[in-house]
Protein backbone atom coordinates (compact mmCIF):
# COMPACT_ATOMS: atom_id res chain seq x y z
CA UNK A 1 0.00 0.00 0.00
CA UNK A 2 1.22 3.62 -0.40
CA UNK A 3 0.09 6.00 1.33
CA UNK A 4 0.67 10.19 0.74
CA UNK A 5 0.44 13.04 2.56
CA UNK A 6 -1.62 15.97 0.00
CA UNK A 7 -2.94 19.52 -0.03
CA UNK A 8 -6.72 19.16 0.37
CA UNK A 9 -7.69 22.56 0.18
CA UNK A 10 -5.72 23.51 2.88
CA UNK A 11 -5.84 20.54 5.16
CA UNK A 12 -3.13 18.12 5.25
CA UNK A 13 -4.59 14.76 4.46
CA UNK A 14 -3.45 11.44 3.57
CA UNK A 15 -4.16 9.52 0.89
CA UNK A 16 -4.16 6.08 -0.57
CA UNK A 17 -2.17 6.39 -4.04
CA UNK A 18 -3.58 3.32 -6.71
CA UNK A 19 -1.71 3.92 -9.79
CA UNK A 20 -2.15 7.62 -10.71
CA UNK A 21 -5.05 8.08 -8.47
CA UNK A 22 -5.24 8.88 -4.78
CA UNK A 23 -7.94 7.96 -2.58
CA UNK A 24 -8.20 10.48 0.38
CA UNK A 25 -8.99 9.25 3.50
CA UNK A 26 -10.02 10.07 7.24
CA UNK A 27 -7.66 9.71 9.55
CA UNK A 28 -4.32 8.70 9.23
CA UNK A 29 -2.03 5.30 8.27
CA UNK A 30 -0.63 6.08 12.06
CA UNK A 31 -4.07 5.37 13.39
CA UNK A 32 -7.58 4.43 12.27
CA UNK A 33 -8.61 5.66 9.00
CA UNK A 34 -11.22 4.57 6.28
CA UNK A 35 -11.70 6.03 2.53
CA UNK A 36 -13.76 8.50 1.73
CA UNK A 37 -15.16 8.25 -1.79
CA UNK A 38 -13.27 10.87 -3.68
CA UNK A 39 -10.80 9.80 -5.91
CA UNK A 40 -8.37 12.53 -7.30
CA UNK A 41 -5.50 12.21 -9.98
CA UNK A 42 -1.76 12.11 -8.28
CA UNK A 43 -1.08 14.88 -10.95
CA UNK A 44 -3.69 17.63 -9.51
CA UNK A 45 -2.45 17.44 -6.00
CA UNK A 46 0.14 18.97 -3.95
CA UNK A 47 2.05 16.20 -2.52
CA UNK A 48 3.16 17.20 1.14
CA UNK A 49 5.66 15.73 3.32
CA UNK A 50 4.64 12.08 3.82
CA UNK A 51 4.95 12.50 7.33
CA UNK A 52 6.26 15.36 10.01
CA UNK A 53 8.43 13.34 12.68
CA UNK A 54 8.42 13.70 16.34
CA UNK A 55 11.88 12.83 15.91
CA UNK A 56 14.29 12.61 12.85
CA UNK A 57 16.90 9.87 12.95
CA UNK A 58 19.33 9.45 10.57
CA UNK A 59 22.19 7.21 10.16
CA UNK A 60 25.03 9.18 8.42
CA UNK A 61 28.11 7.12 7.72
CA UNK A 62 26.65 3.93 6.58
CA UNK A 63 28.00 2.60 3.44
CA UNK A 64 31.74 1.11 3.21
CA UNK A 65 32.33 3.35 -0.46
CA UNK A 66 30.44 6.63 0.91
CA UNK A 67 32.61 6.39 4.20
CA UNK A 68 35.53 6.08 2.07
CA UNK A 69 34.91 9.16 0.12
CA UNK A 70 33.57 11.23 2.90
CA UNK A 71 36.89 10.80 4.51
CA UNK A 72 39.11 11.77 1.59
CA UNK A 73 36.86 14.87 1.31
CA UNK A 74 37.41 15.86 4.79
CA UNK A 75 40.88 14.90 4.80
CA UNK A 76 40.47 12.41 7.23
CA UNK A 77 41.49 8.96 7.58
CA UNK A 78 38.91 5.71 6.48
CA UNK A 79 37.08 4.51 9.55
CA UNK A 80 34.27 2.51 9.52
CA UNK A 81 31.34 2.77 12.02
CA UNK A 82 32.13 -0.02 14.37
CA UNK A 83 28.43 1.00 16.20
CA UNK A 84 25.00 1.90 15.11
CA UNK A 85 25.60 5.24 16.53
CA UNK A 86 22.13 7.25 15.24
CA UNK A 87 22.49 10.47 14.78
CA UNK A 88 19.93 13.21 14.11
CA UNK A 89 18.67 16.24 11.66
CA UNK A 90 16.25 18.72 12.12
CA UNK A 91 12.72 18.86 11.00
CA UNK A 92 12.92 22.78 9.66
CA UNK A 93 14.99 21.73 6.79
CA UNK A 94 12.94 19.13 5.68
CA UNK A 95 11.25 19.89 2.26
CA UNK A 96 8.29 17.80 0.23
CA UNK A 97 8.84 16.28 -3.50
CA UNK A 98 9.09 18.97 -6.03
CA UNK A 99 9.95 21.78 -3.61
CA UNK A 100 12.93 23.52 -4.48
CA UNK A 101 16.17 23.04 -2.55
CA UNK A 102 17.53 26.45 -1.75
CA UNK A 103 21.32 26.77 -1.80
CA UNK A 104 22.08 30.23 0.43
CA UNK A 105 23.93 32.85 -1.08
CA UNK A 106 27.10 32.19 1.36
CA UNK A 107 27.11 28.14 0.45
CA UNK A 108 30.23 27.37 -1.35
CA UNK A 109 29.69 25.38 -5.16
CA UNK A 110 30.14 21.93 -2.69
CA UNK A 111 26.35 21.48 -1.73
CA UNK A 112 25.83 17.64 -2.56
CA UNK A 113 22.98 15.10 -2.67
CA UNK A 114 23.05 12.46 -0.67
CA UNK A 115 20.00 9.69 -1.74
CA UNK A 116 19.08 7.89 0.92
CA UNK A 117 16.16 5.56 2.22
CA UNK A 118 14.03 6.45 5.26
CA UNK A 119 11.97 3.86 7.56
CA UNK A 120 9.06 5.08 8.82
CA UNK A 121 8.41 4.18 12.22
CA UNK A 122 4.29 2.77 12.74
CA UNK A 123 4.08 2.33 16.45
CA UNK A 124 5.30 3.23 19.85
CA UNK A 125 8.09 0.89 20.62
CA UNK A 126 11.52 -0.08 23.13
CA UNK A 127 13.62 -2.88 23.35
CA UNK A 128 12.76 -4.13 19.66
CA UNK A 129 14.47 -7.51 19.17
CA UNK A 130 16.38 -8.60 15.59
CA UNK A 131 12.69 -10.29 15.18
CA UNK A 132 10.38 -8.43 15.62
CA UNK A 133 12.26 -5.06 14.54
CA UNK A 134 10.64 -4.78 11.24
CA UNK A 135 7.59 -4.86 12.21
CA UNK A 136 7.65 -1.09 13.97
CA UNK A 137 8.56 -0.18 10.34
CA UNK A 138 5.03 1.13 8.80
CA UNK A 139 6.52 1.73 5.25
CA UNK A 140 9.84 3.55 3.41
CA UNK A 141 10.40 6.63 1.57
CA UNK A 142 13.37 8.12 0.18
CA UNK A 143 15.35 11.28 1.67
CA UNK A 144 18.05 13.31 0.21
CA UNK A 145 20.58 14.52 2.48
CA UNK A 146 21.46 17.79 1.21
CA UNK A 147 25.18 18.57 2.62
CA UNK A 148 27.29 21.96 2.36
CA UNK A 149 30.68 20.23 2.70
CA UNK A 150 32.91 22.98 3.33
CA UNK A 151 30.47 24.04 6.50
CA UNK A 152 30.45 20.11 7.04
CA UNK A 153 34.74 20.53 8.04
CA UNK A 154 34.17 23.80 9.96
CA UNK A 155 30.66 23.20 12.39
CA UNK A 156 31.00 21.35 15.38
CA UNK A 157 27.37 19.80 15.26
CA UNK A 158 26.45 19.80 11.51
CA UNK A 159 23.99 22.14 12.02
CA UNK A 160 24.62 24.78 8.36
CA UNK A 161 26.20 21.74 6.92
CA UNK A 162 23.05 19.18 6.68
CA UNK A 163 20.31 21.55 8.30
CA UNK A 164 19.69 24.69 6.15
CA UNK A 165 16.23 25.33 5.50
CA UNK A 166 15.52 23.35 2.54
CA UNK A 167 18.16 21.00 2.37
CA UNK A 168 16.43 17.03 3.52
CA UNK A 169 13.71 16.71 0.47
CA UNK A 170 11.80 13.74 1.82
CA UNK A 171 9.04 11.89 -0.05
CA UNK A 172 7.14 11.29 -2.37
CA UNK A 173 5.10 8.98 -0.36
CA UNK A 174 5.22 6.05 1.89
CA UNK A 175 5.21 2.52 0.33
CA UNK A 176 4.45 -0.12 3.00
CA UNK A 177 5.32 -3.36 0.76
CA UNK A 178 9.11 -3.53 0.32
CA UNK A 179 11.74 -6.04 0.27
CA UNK A 180 14.43 -4.63 1.58
CA UNK A 181 16.79 -6.92 0.04
CA UNK A 182 16.01 -6.04 -3.51
CA UNK A 183 15.63 -2.45 -3.82
CA UNK A 184 18.12 -0.55 -5.91
CA UNK A 185 18.65 3.37 -4.98
CA UNK A 186 19.84 5.44 -8.11
CA UNK A 187 20.26 8.88 -8.08
CA UNK A 188 19.99 11.23 -11.55
CA UNK A 189 21.77 15.08 -11.48
CA UNK A 190 19.24 16.37 -14.37
CA UNK A 191 18.50 13.03 -16.05
CA UNK A 192 21.72 11.81 -16.01
CA UNK A 193 22.22 8.67 -13.76
CA UNK A 194 24.86 9.30 -11.12
CA UNK A 195 24.86 6.28 -9.28
CA UNK A 196 22.75 3.06 -8.86
CA UNK A 197 23.74 0.77 -5.61
CA UNK A 198 21.93 -1.88 -3.53
CA UNK A 199 20.06 -0.38 -1.33
CA UNK A 200 20.38 -2.73 1.76
CA UNK A 201 24.34 -2.90 1.20
CA UNK A 202 24.51 -1.05 4.71
CA UNK A 203 27.32 -1.07 7.31
CA UNK A 204 24.58 -1.55 9.98
CA UNK A 205 21.17 -2.57 8.26
CA UNK A 206 17.67 -0.78 9.46
CA UNK A 207 17.74 -4.12 12.13
CA UNK A 208 20.67 -3.54 13.64
CA UNK A 209 19.80 0.45 13.73
CA UNK A 210 16.79 -0.54 15.21
CA UNK A 211 17.55 -3.20 18.12
CA UNK A 212 20.37 -0.79 19.19
CA UNK A 213 18.38 2.02 19.61
CA UNK A 214 15.92 0.65 21.27
CA UNK A 215 17.97 -0.81 23.84
CA UNK A 216 17.93 2.93 25.20
CA UNK A 217 14.93 4.73 23.48
CA UNK A 218 11.92 4.66 22.48
CA UNK A 219 10.73 5.08 19.37
CA UNK A 220 7.03 6.82 18.41
CA UNK A 221 4.39 6.80 15.07
CA UNK A 222 6.31 8.90 13.05
CA UNK A 223 9.88 8.83 13.75
CA UNK A 224 11.91 8.82 10.81
CA UNK A 225 15.40 6.57 10.53
CA UNK A 226 17.13 8.24 7.39
CA UNK A 227 20.17 5.10 6.24
CA UNK A 228 22.73 6.57 4.81
CA UNK A 229 23.84 7.12 1.23
CA UNK A 230 26.35 4.95 -0.63
CA UNK A 231 29.78 6.03 -3.12
CA UNK A 232 30.48 9.32 -4.53
CA UNK A 233 28.18 12.62 -4.58
CA UNK A 234 28.28 15.96 -6.73
CA UNK A 235 27.81 19.30 -6.37
CA UNK A 236 24.43 20.45 -7.54
CA UNK A 237 24.03 24.41 -9.10
CA UNK A 238 21.11 26.40 -9.76
CA UNK A 239 18.67 25.43 -12.34
CA UNK A 240 19.60 21.28 -11.44
CA UNK A 241 17.24 18.81 -11.23
CA UNK A 242 18.02 16.06 -8.53
CA UNK A 243 16.08 12.69 -8.01
CA UNK A 244 16.60 10.00 -6.00
CA UNK A 245 14.70 6.91 -7.27
CA UNK A 246 14.63 3.62 -5.41
CA UNK A 247 12.90 0.69 -6.93
CA UNK A 248 9.25 -0.24 -5.79
CA UNK A 249 8.78 2.81 -3.75
CA UNK A 250 9.09 5.59 -6.26
CA UNK A 251 11.35 8.65 -7.19
CA UNK A 252 11.71 11.97 -5.08
CA UNK A 253 12.99 14.94 -7.56
CA UNK A 254 13.53 18.33 -6.43
CA UNK A 255 14.93 21.62 -8.51
CA UNK A 256 17.69 23.46 -7.39
CA UNK A 257 18.03 27.32 -6.88
CA UNK A 258 20.46 29.46 -5.37
CA UNK A 259 19.72 32.36 -3.23
CA UNK A 260 19.70 35.53 -5.17
CA UNK A 261 20.03 34.28 -8.62
CA UNK B 1 3.09 35.94 32.98
CA UNK B 2 3.91 32.12 33.80
CA UNK B 3 2.20 29.55 31.96
CA UNK B 4 2.14 26.10 32.49
CA UNK B 5 0.65 22.83 30.46
CA UNK B 6 -0.90 20.32 32.65
CA UNK B 7 -2.92 17.00 32.37
CA UNK B 8 -6.68 18.49 32.74
CA UNK B 9 -8.43 15.36 32.99
CA UNK B 10 -6.70 14.01 30.62
CA UNK B 11 -6.47 16.60 27.62
CA UNK B 12 -3.50 18.45 27.72
CA UNK B 13 -4.42 21.95 28.62
CA UNK B 14 -2.31 25.54 29.04
CA UNK B 15 -3.03 27.60 32.34
CA UNK B 16 -1.84 30.49 33.66
CA UNK B 17 -0.27 30.06 36.84
CA UNK B 18 -0.86 33.16 39.48
CA UNK B 19 0.97 32.47 43.02
CA UNK B 20 -0.37 28.65 43.89
CA UNK B 21 -3.31 28.93 41.51
CA UNK B 22 -3.64 27.82 38.08
CA UNK B 23 -6.40 29.60 35.82
CA UNK B 24 -7.13 26.90 32.11
CA UNK B 25 -7.06 28.48 29.28
CA UNK B 26 -8.56 27.67 25.58
CA UNK B 27 -6.09 27.80 23.14
CA UNK B 28 -2.48 28.32 23.99
CA UNK B 29 0.11 30.62 24.26
CA UNK B 30 1.84 30.13 21.06
CA UNK B 31 -1.63 30.60 19.21
CA UNK B 32 -4.81 32.65 20.46
CA UNK B 33 -6.25 32.27 23.52
CA UNK B 34 -8.80 33.31 26.06
CA UNK B 35 -8.50 32.39 30.22
CA UNK B 36 -11.81 29.76 31.39
CA UNK B 37 -13.25 30.78 34.84
CA UNK B 38 -12.04 27.87 35.98
CA UNK B 39 -9.49 27.81 39.26
CA UNK B 40 -7.10 25.25 39.71
CA UNK B 41 -4.16 24.52 42.54
CA UNK B 42 -0.97 24.07 41.03
CA UNK B 43 -0.59 21.29 43.89
CA UNK B 44 -3.71 19.58 42.56
CA UNK B 45 -2.56 19.51 38.98
CA UNK B 46 -0.04 16.73 37.31
CA UNK B 47 2.06 19.40 35.71
CA UNK B 48 3.04 17.92 31.43
CA UNK B 49 6.36 19.24 30.12
CA UNK B 50 5.68 22.67 29.39
CA UNK B 51 6.07 22.70 25.49
CA UNK B 52 6.75 19.78 23.06
CA UNK B 53 8.80 21.10 20.69
CA UNK B 54 8.98 21.03 16.75
CA UNK B 55 12.78 20.85 17.01
CA UNK B 56 14.85 20.48 20.50
CA UNK B 57 18.24 22.49 20.15
CA UNK B 58 21.13 22.77 22.67
CA UNK B 59 24.25 24.69 22.89
CA UNK B 60 25.82 22.08 24.20
CA UNK B 61 29.61 23.42 25.80
CA UNK B 62 28.85 27.07 26.26
CA UNK B 63 30.55 28.08 29.95
CA UNK B 64 33.62 28.41 30.23
CA UNK B 65 34.64 26.51 33.60
CA UNK B 66 31.99 23.78 32.15
CA UNK B 67 34.03 23.74 29.29
CA UNK B 68 37.56 22.62 30.92
CA UNK B 69 35.53 19.98 33.09
CA UNK B 70 34.03 18.47 30.46
CA UNK B 71 37.26 18.39 28.55
CA UNK B 72 39.57 16.81 31.44
CA UNK B 73 36.36 14.07 32.15
CA UNK B 74 36.94 12.96 28.20
CA UNK B 75 41.11 13.40 28.13
CA UNK B 76 40.73 15.95 25.62
CA UNK B 77 42.47 19.41 25.70
CA UNK B 78 40.40 22.23 26.80
CA UNK B 79 39.29 24.71 24.21
CA UNK B 80 36.58 27.22 24.60
CA UNK B 81 33.68 27.18 21.29
CA UNK B 82 34.92 29.63 18.87
CA UNK B 83 31.63 30.15 16.56
CA UNK B 84 27.81 29.55 18.41
CA UNK B 85 27.25 26.07 16.72
CA UNK B 86 24.23 24.86 17.48
CA UNK B 87 23.42 20.69 18.40
CA UNK B 88 20.11 18.91 18.94
CA UNK B 89 18.91 16.60 21.35
CA UNK B 90 15.57 14.24 21.03
CA UNK B 91 12.06 14.49 22.00
CA UNK B 92 12.13 11.05 23.60
CA UNK B 93 14.12 11.77 26.32
CA UNK B 94 11.73 14.26 27.66
CA UNK B 95 10.13 14.36 30.94
CA UNK B 96 8.41 16.77 33.04
CA UNK B 97 8.49 18.47 36.08
CA UNK B 98 8.30 15.75 39.34
CA UNK B 99 8.89 12.49 36.84
CA UNK B 100 11.78 10.26 37.76
CA UNK B 101 14.85 9.83 35.79
CA UNK B 102 15.17 6.36 35.19
CA UNK B 103 18.49 5.43 34.82
CA UNK B 104 19.80 2.50 32.81
CA UNK B 105 20.26 -1.18 34.17
CA UNK B 106 23.58 -0.89 32.10
CA UNK B 107 24.88 2.59 32.69
CA UNK B 108 27.42 3.18 35.05
CA UNK B 109 27.73 5.10 38.49
CA UNK B 110 28.45 8.22 35.75
CA UNK B 111 25.02 9.99 35.15
CA UNK B 112 25.34 13.33 36.02
CA UNK B 113 23.10 16.48 35.90
CA UNK B 114 23.57 19.88 33.63
CA UNK B 115 20.99 22.08 34.79
CA UNK B 116 20.20 24.66 31.96
CA UNK B 117 18.31 28.40 30.98
CA UNK B 118 16.12 27.09 28.23
CA UNK B 119 14.58 29.72 25.50
CA UNK B 120 11.40 28.86 24.06
CA UNK B 121 10.49 30.28 20.69
CA UNK B 122 7.42 32.17 20.26
CA UNK B 123 7.19 32.79 16.35
CA UNK B 124 8.13 31.68 13.22
CA UNK B 125 11.44 33.65 12.21
CA UNK B 126 14.34 33.80 10.13
CA UNK B 127 17.13 36.46 9.89
CA UNK B 128 16.97 37.65 13.21
CA UNK B 129 19.22 40.69 14.05
CA UNK B 130 20.95 41.43 17.49
CA UNK B 131 18.36 43.95 17.93
CA UNK B 132 14.89 41.70 17.46
CA UNK B 133 16.24 38.57 18.25
CA UNK B 134 14.66 38.48 22.14
CA UNK B 135 11.46 39.25 20.58
CA UNK B 136 11.19 35.82 18.94
CA UNK B 137 11.55 34.41 22.52
CA UNK B 138 8.11 33.94 24.26
CA UNK B 139 9.63 32.69 27.58
CA UNK B 140 11.79 30.85 29.39
CA UNK B 141 12.16 27.47 31.25
CA UNK B 142 14.27 25.12 32.79
CA UNK B 143 16.54 22.09 31.50
CA UNK B 144 18.48 19.25 33.24
CA UNK B 145 21.02 17.90 30.23
CA UNK B 146 21.41 14.37 31.82
CA UNK B 147 24.39 12.63 30.80
CA UNK B 148 26.26 9.62 31.02
CA UNK B 149 29.82 10.36 30.81
CA UNK B 150 31.08 6.83 29.51
CA UNK B 151 28.78 6.89 26.75
CA UNK B 152 29.59 10.48 25.92
CA UNK B 153 33.39 9.00 25.35
CA UNK B 154 32.16 6.48 23.43
CA UNK B 155 29.54 7.67 21.51
CA UNK B 156 29.95 9.18 17.80
CA UNK B 157 26.69 11.26 18.13
CA UNK B 158 26.00 11.10 21.22
CA UNK B 159 22.53 9.77 21.49
CA UNK B 160 22.94 7.56 24.12
CA UNK B 161 24.66 9.46 26.34
CA UNK B 162 22.28 12.86 25.76
CA UNK B 163 19.08 10.97 24.92
CA UNK B 164 18.24 7.81 26.64
CA UNK B 165 14.50 7.77 27.71
CA UNK B 166 13.86 10.43 30.86
CA UNK B 167 17.57 12.13 30.43
CA UNK B 168 15.99 15.22 29.28
CA UNK B 169 13.70 16.77 32.13
CA UNK B 170 12.48 20.27 31.35
CA UNK B 171 9.84 22.75 32.82
CA UNK B 172 8.45 22.97 35.28
CA UNK B 173 6.58 25.97 33.41
CA UNK B 174 7.32 28.83 31.15
CA UNK B 175 7.76 32.29 32.93
CA UNK B 176 7.41 35.25 30.08
CA UNK B 177 8.94 38.02 32.08
CA UNK B 178 12.87 37.47 32.87
CA UNK B 179 15.90 39.60 33.18
CA UNK B 180 18.31 37.70 31.44
CA UNK B 181 21.17 39.66 33.18
CA UNK B 182 20.19 38.96 36.50
CA UNK B 183 19.52 35.50 36.84
CA UNK B 184 21.01 33.13 39.07
CA UNK B 185 21.25 29.03 38.38
CA UNK B 186 21.13 26.74 42.03
CA UNK B 187 21.84 22.93 41.59
CA UNK B 188 20.93 20.90 44.44
CA UNK B 189 21.05 17.47 44.59
CA UNK B 190 19.02 16.03 48.13
CA UNK B 191 18.41 19.55 49.29
CA UNK B 192 22.38 20.41 49.27
CA UNK B 193 23.40 22.82 47.17
CA UNK B 194 26.11 22.27 45.12
CA UNK B 195 26.80 25.01 42.72
CA UNK B 196 25.14 28.59 41.49
CA UNK B 197 26.28 30.99 38.37
CA UNK B 198 25.24 33.59 37.18
CA UNK B 199 22.76 32.36 33.90
CA UNK B 200 23.90 34.63 31.85
CA UNK B 201 27.99 34.17 31.77
CA UNK B 202 27.59 32.15 28.99
CA UNK B 203 30.61 32.33 25.94
CA UNK B 204 27.93 32.93 24.12
CA UNK B 205 25.11 34.16 24.78
CA UNK B 206 20.94 33.82 23.47
CA UNK B 207 20.98 36.89 21.21
CA UNK B 208 24.45 35.12 19.72
CA UNK B 209 22.93 31.81 18.98
CA UNK B 210 18.93 32.69 17.48
CA UNK B 211 20.99 35.63 15.21
CA UNK B 212 24.01 32.80 14.08
CA UNK B 213 20.91 30.07 13.84
CA UNK B 214 18.55 32.11 11.84
CA UNK B 215 20.84 33.00 9.32
CA UNK B 216 20.34 29.69 8.04
CA UNK B 217 17.15 28.01 9.84
CA UNK B 218 13.91 29.23 10.55
CA UNK B 219 12.90 28.75 13.97
CA UNK B 220 9.14 27.56 14.90
CA UNK B 221 6.64 28.59 17.67
CA UNK B 222 7.58 25.83 20.31
CA UNK B 223 11.34 25.22 19.56
CA UNK B 224 13.67 25.45 22.69
CA UNK B 225 16.90 26.24 22.57
CA UNK B 226 18.74 25.09 25.80
CA UNK B 227 21.76 27.15 26.51
CA UNK B 228 24.24 24.94 28.29
CA UNK B 229 25.52 24.73 31.97
CA UNK B 230 28.60 25.89 34.01
CA UNK B 231 30.86 24.12 36.25
CA UNK B 232 31.35 20.67 37.77
CA UNK B 233 28.93 17.81 37.57
CA UNK B 234 28.29 15.12 40.13
CA UNK B 235 27.12 11.81 39.59
CA UNK B 236 23.00 11.21 40.71
CA UNK B 237 22.13 7.84 41.98
CA UNK B 238 19.35 5.70 42.50
CA UNK B 239 16.31 7.37 45.33
CA UNK B 240 18.03 10.84 44.95
CA UNK B 241 16.30 14.19 44.06
CA UNK B 242 17.59 16.63 42.01
CA UNK B 243 16.73 20.30 41.74
CA UNK B 244 17.87 23.12 39.13
CA UNK B 245 16.43 26.60 40.28
CA UNK B 246 16.39 29.49 38.01
CA UNK B 247 15.91 32.62 40.22
CA UNK B 248 12.55 34.20 38.93
CA UNK B 249 11.57 31.17 36.56
CA UNK B 250 11.51 28.29 38.97
CA UNK B 251 12.87 25.04 39.83
CA UNK B 252 13.22 21.86 38.45
CA UNK B 253 12.68 18.68 40.53
CA UNK B 254 13.25 15.42 39.36
CA UNK B 255 13.46 11.79 40.98
CA UNK B 256 16.52 9.49 40.53
CA UNK B 257 15.89 5.32 40.16
CA UNK B 258 18.17 2.93 38.40
CA UNK B 259 16.21 0.13 36.52
CA UNK B 260 16.00 -3.05 38.17
CA UNK B 261 16.67 -1.26 41.65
Amino acid sequence: MRWARFDNKGTPTYGVVEGDTIIPVRGSPFEAWDRTSEKLKVTDVKLLLPVVPPTFYAAGLNYALHVKEAAEKLGLPVSLPTHPDIGYRANNALIAHGENIVIPADATAMVQYEGELVAVIGQKCKNLTRENALSAVMGWTIGNDVSERTWQKQDRTLWRAKNTDTFKPMGPWIETDVKLESLVTKIRLNGKELIAFNTNDMVFGVVDYLVAMTTCLTLYPGDVVWMGTEGHTENMKHGDTIEVEISGIGTLSNGVVREGQ
